[in-house]
């Protein structure tokens, strides 16, 4: 493998692109979750440390806020789902997917991800946060799916 | 490298497909813990979110729950221990390790995993979740070590 | 692919031993963070759940404690960075960088990721852990932005 050896491979493989595309935004839609959480610790004056707290006004700043706890359970829920895509995407992605399909699977994720975020931070009504998230783990049950049947055959 | 690349190394690597196969059950496993605790939390009525708790009967269910907790805590579990193995699984197939070896390492892992989630949803007595936790991280341990030594040498 | 292409990939892409060094050494600092969790659990004898507790003294013991939090916090925001870290720092490795570029990429941020958990467990005063923090990010933007760079030409 050349050091450029992805570069290499985006230039034949259409559906290496699209994943690295999709997995990257994502990857930053979480770090925006982090930042997101760190001004509502700021703004609500509400701090998981003794430390944090002496520094922003005193020690009863060391205390628990709704939204802040709310921006904790999306960024936790990011880690249960994202992750798994990152590598079940990347192993995906060098099967030899159709092109087009490979593509509908990231796009979709990508798409349910933001929306589940968007319907969390915001406060939407149930069930668009759970119908969201139904969306998104589709593509991921279908490339694991997938993978378990490529090294299945291969043991 | 090719579309196809991984399902071309997995003929010639014979690490590749037991460690695809057991990742991707292991990924599919934190999904079953998942979809667990979201029944739980219906069950219980017992919601994080009060847009979830208004949906299912009124805001006095967004509450918390010791089995819920605990789903949670195994899932926690999983993500601090499955993700680390489903990069140093990789990066270990592909330095070349003894076959037979290697299939080891990943059922280890594999069935330490599985015996975790059991012994944490089944609440079953001290230490058999412990000693779970330890038997899946030895695997851990050693391919870290064996990545160690080839980048260190290497640098 | 090879079975040992990681192997031999080391030995033209000196960005890669770089990489799998920082990136396998910080797996390694978060499973120290674990053990530090259980031995922190054990001397406060603070346990999450009832099993633990009835084999170390009694049903008292499954209780909270300051110190266990902030350790579960550290290996939290641990998950939060690391884990993308893995991603981003295979990937841009494979883009074909600068060698003396990505090695500052790499040890920026295993140097903050360190710094941050020495700051975070021996609760040294604010502002000291969120500038680790930040520092670390800086490098995971870049390559993020890189990554992005490189596929949306592409696609």
């Amino acid at each position: 493998m050349p050091p450029a050896a992805l570069t290499l491979a985006m230039e034949v493989n259409q559906a290496l692109p699209a994943f690295l595309l999709c997995s990257t935004l994502l990857v930053i839609k979480m770090y925006v979750v982090a930042i997101i959480t760190g001004q509502v610790r700021l703004r609500k004056k509400a701090f998981a440390n003794p430390e944090d707290a002496l520094r922003h006004g005193g020690p009863q700043y060391c205390r628990s806020d709704p939204l802040v706890e709310r921006c904790l359970r999306a960024h936790r829920n990011d880690m249960e789902t994202i992750y798994p895509f990152l590598f079940l995407g990347l192993v995906y992605s060098f099967l030899g997917p159709n092109p087009s399909i490979a593509r509908a699977h990231f796009l979709l994720f990508f798409l349910g991800r933001v929306a589940h975020t968007v319907a969390y931070l915001g406060e939407l009504p149930a069930p668009s946060r759970s119908l969201a998230y139904t969306l998104a783990q589709l593509p991921c049950a279908s490339m694991a799916l997938q993978i378990l049947w490529e090294a299945a055959r291969r043991l």
